[in-house]
């Protein structure tokens, strides 16, 4: 632990991207990721069948479909999706949310497709 | 995942309870805790040897002292502790922080003491 050991400010690292539906990883702690995303749009339906993901709402509003209900988050509201649950965020206006997971943990999850990135760190 | 799936919202959880340094246990994912925490005055230096231990300060401001510097955290800013570490966190004015570490996690690490408390889950 050096003198340089400074916080990570999420607005000031929010401010330093506009790609939407592209993770930022933030922090790590163990072998999970702490990641920042801004979604605008529909995403893809998938699972994760070997993790729960735990959504943060920083600014915005996102709505997270699962099959059998809507989960809304607004700032200062989290959610965790259990593994094994299929989900599909949704953001009517541009929202930055705070993502808790292991690492390496896709944002499609098992779907797949064109909108799969592999998080990148923001320093 | 039943119809009744519904956010945990910071503000409202925090407005729960007003003990200082009591962690209470808000989300689950996987084998690690979502916890909050309100705090004034100075904790006890102690380490947790097994893992790293993220602080996420909401509102008021944190200094965890270390060894060798101070962190200070404002509002929107979070900080990972590695594990081994040792470390105190202080806050001149009640603060209200998220903590995210594996279930089980004692708030005082390796030094017990008085302050030593089992997280409680807040419904």
């Amino acid at each position: 632990m050096s003198k340089s050991a400074v916080p990570v400010n999420l607005t000031d690292r929010l401010s330093q991207f506009s790609e939407l539906w592209s993770q930022k990883k933030v922090a790590v702690l163990n072998d999970y990721e702490v990641k920042l995303a801004k979604l605008k749009g529909e995403f893809v339906w998938h699972t994760h069948e070997d993790t729960d993901e735990l959504f943060l709402v920083i600014s915005g509003r996102l709505t997270i479909q699962l099959r059998d209900a809507d989960v809304v988050l607004e700032p200062g509201e989290l959610f965790v999706v259990p593994r094994g649950v299929e989900h599909c965020p949704v953001a009517h206006e541009e929202t930055a949310i705070l993502l808790f997971e292991p690492e390496g943990t896709l944002n499609t999850g098992d779907a797949g497709g064109p909108m799969t990135k592999v998080a990148e760190t923001l320093r």
